[in-house]
């Protein structure tokens, strides 16, 4: 492993994440390689489908480069999708315009599961890792990149139900009438981002997140059993660089992160700053946590939501973001402004 | 207004809400007339779309009253749709198979509020009226009925979206770029709603409900301003009878909901029960709130699962029901075994 970290130029991110004090907050956007720019439509345009795009490590740096350059973010994400993980185990996916991620077929056996491979981060995801080599090359140390797997209950939610859902009330029965078969698969899901984290964090990524984007379908209770315990097992398996947990709904499950082995927990914008840092015993870095249709306001208007914001974390150290992916019809130029913004709002006196 | 209440052979349903003693907890389910039961299919059937269905009075009585008789619920509830109101109001919806609803035209400006009309609960939606009026005779004072309307912003929230969403993002962005419109809507909606649920009232429903949906989507800063009030305000016009609200989703207003004049508030089941009787002051009567997935588990695992509920319940007087609504492809047996083990389960000592 090749430690980077010590040359970055804007190293705000890792010490806001480690709590080590820093001029100003650190400021990025979930989804901010992503169609809100009309850089990257210009480069999406050029594939017939999304998931080739994926796979083309210098089109996914070039588009994880974008915001650094265009919106003054302090830190990229690579460019990538939380699916490339089921595809290397074996079950193959498509994404459908304007409808999401489609599994021709999904997991309902054990025989299914038996079937999965734990794949190796390094051979099976190759191309992600070059897409991250190109991208530290090319960033030449101006900021840290972020690594990032979608949680395992959440990834678990695509394989059984075979798309999007509001409910996921199909993976859910799972839990209810086959846990054993869920626990299985579970595991393997871990085991293989486990696998995948630790080769991104070799071809360079400086933090991790972990994304368990239908976190909020489960009850606290089984938010335990069928997720929290497998995102524990993954930051325990990762010590080299620090880790950042969201979990989306999962109010009911702060309490219990408090105990899980990371640095950062990242808020939705439902979730009470205050009440949130008191609930994780004040010892992580939050990040978020602005409503994504924020954005659509004015400019004054963003700016006060923004500064509220920055009131709100008050002493507790945190990483500015929004409290879900930017909105794919957002404008750029209101982006920018909410960054401003943090920059402005959040310098130390 | 006729006063039934006194004759009703089982009145635990509203004993529960006014948390006057009762033997033990009622018992119904919300989407308990669904699609669950092959004998409403077959009532279903006979419609070629889904709102002519809901504006035939005779046969929106019978599959009111099937689960009654086939599941043994305490109380029934009128079946309808939130999205009548909006209709009523001059908004016309059609119900997309599989898709769910859909508004060809949407409210984008002022003048789009300002030509729909306030309804009146009486003459513009007198099917519902007749529906109720019909459903009390047959169901000859066996159980209460429950009349319901969607909150305010959740028909807000189709009537500028035009059909479902997880975000919700057209409507959330009208609440930051035109608040003032957003208000007038919000304002005629409620109107509207007083109306309707007082004509119910007359028309003989001995509780309401208030759902608020998709009151997950906003902050609980914006939850104030644009629901609650709307909520409170419903609350305070409605004197005959009690009222229900349950906003799903809405954690973090639990505690403002405290001051709602409401005798029940419904809780999903990411809500801890206990903390919500905290939150709210132990001043309401709870309703909930079993994860509606825990019903395609084993009869044992059903009634493993009540059990846990009602002990979860403890002292704080309740109304067993489910987080949600009944997902359609639910076993009528698995259903009937959660009734009975409530019955069992909530008896006093």
């Amino acid at each position: 492993m090749i430690n980077t970290e010590t040359k970055l130029q804007n190293d705000l991110l890792l010490r806001a994440a480690r709590q080590q004090p820093t001029e100003r907050a650190p400021v990025w956007l979930m989804r901010q390689a992503g169609r809100i720019l009309p850089e990257y439509r210009a480069v999406r345009e050029k594939f017939p489908n999304f998931i080739e795009f994926v796979k083309t490590p210098e089109r996914a740096a070039e588009v994880t480069i974008q915001p650094v350059d265009i919106l003054g973010v302090d830190a990229a994400i690579i460019f990538s999708d939380i699916l490339v993980i089921p595809e290397a185990m074996g079950l193959a996916y498509e994404m459908v315009e304007k409808r999401g991620p489609y599994f021709p077929k999904t997991i309902q056996t054990i025989e299914d599961v038996r079937k999965l491979r734990v794949c190796d981060g390094v051979d099976d995801l190759s191309y992600v890792m070059e897409a991250i080599k190109i991208t530290k090359k090319e960033l030449n140390n101006r900021v840290p990149l972020i690594g990032f797997a979608g949680a395992p209950f959440t990834l678990f939610c695509y394989m059984i139900e075979g798309s999007g859902s509001k409910t996921f009330s199909k993976a859910k029965k799972m839990l209810y009438t086959s846990p054993e078969i869920a626990h299985e698969l579970l595991q393997k899901i871990t085991d293989s981002t486990i696998a995948y984290l630790k080769a991104q964090i070799v071809a360079g990524v400086d933090l991790i997140q972990v994304f368990d984007s239908w976190a909020g379908v489960l009850s606290a209770v089984q938010y335990e059993e069928f997720s929290l315990k497998y995102i524990q097992q993954i930051c325990d398996a990762i010590t080299e660089v620090p880790k950042t947990v969201f979990a989306k709904g999962a109010f009911f499950a702060l309490k219990s992160m408090k105990n899980l082995n990371c640095e950062v927990v990242g808020l939705d914008w439902n979730m009470d700053i205050q009440e949130s840092a008191t609930l994780l015993g004040n010892k992580k870095t939050l990040q978020g946590n602005l409503d994504p249709c924020a954005l659509y306001g004015s400019f004054s208007s963003i700016s006060a939501y923004t500064k509220l914001m920055v009131e709100e974390f008050g002493d507790v150290p945190f990483i500015a973001n929004l409290g879900h992916g930017l909105y794919p019809d957002t404008d750029p130029e209101k982006v920018k402004c909410f960054i401003e913004m943090v920059k402005e709002f959040s310098v130390k006196k």
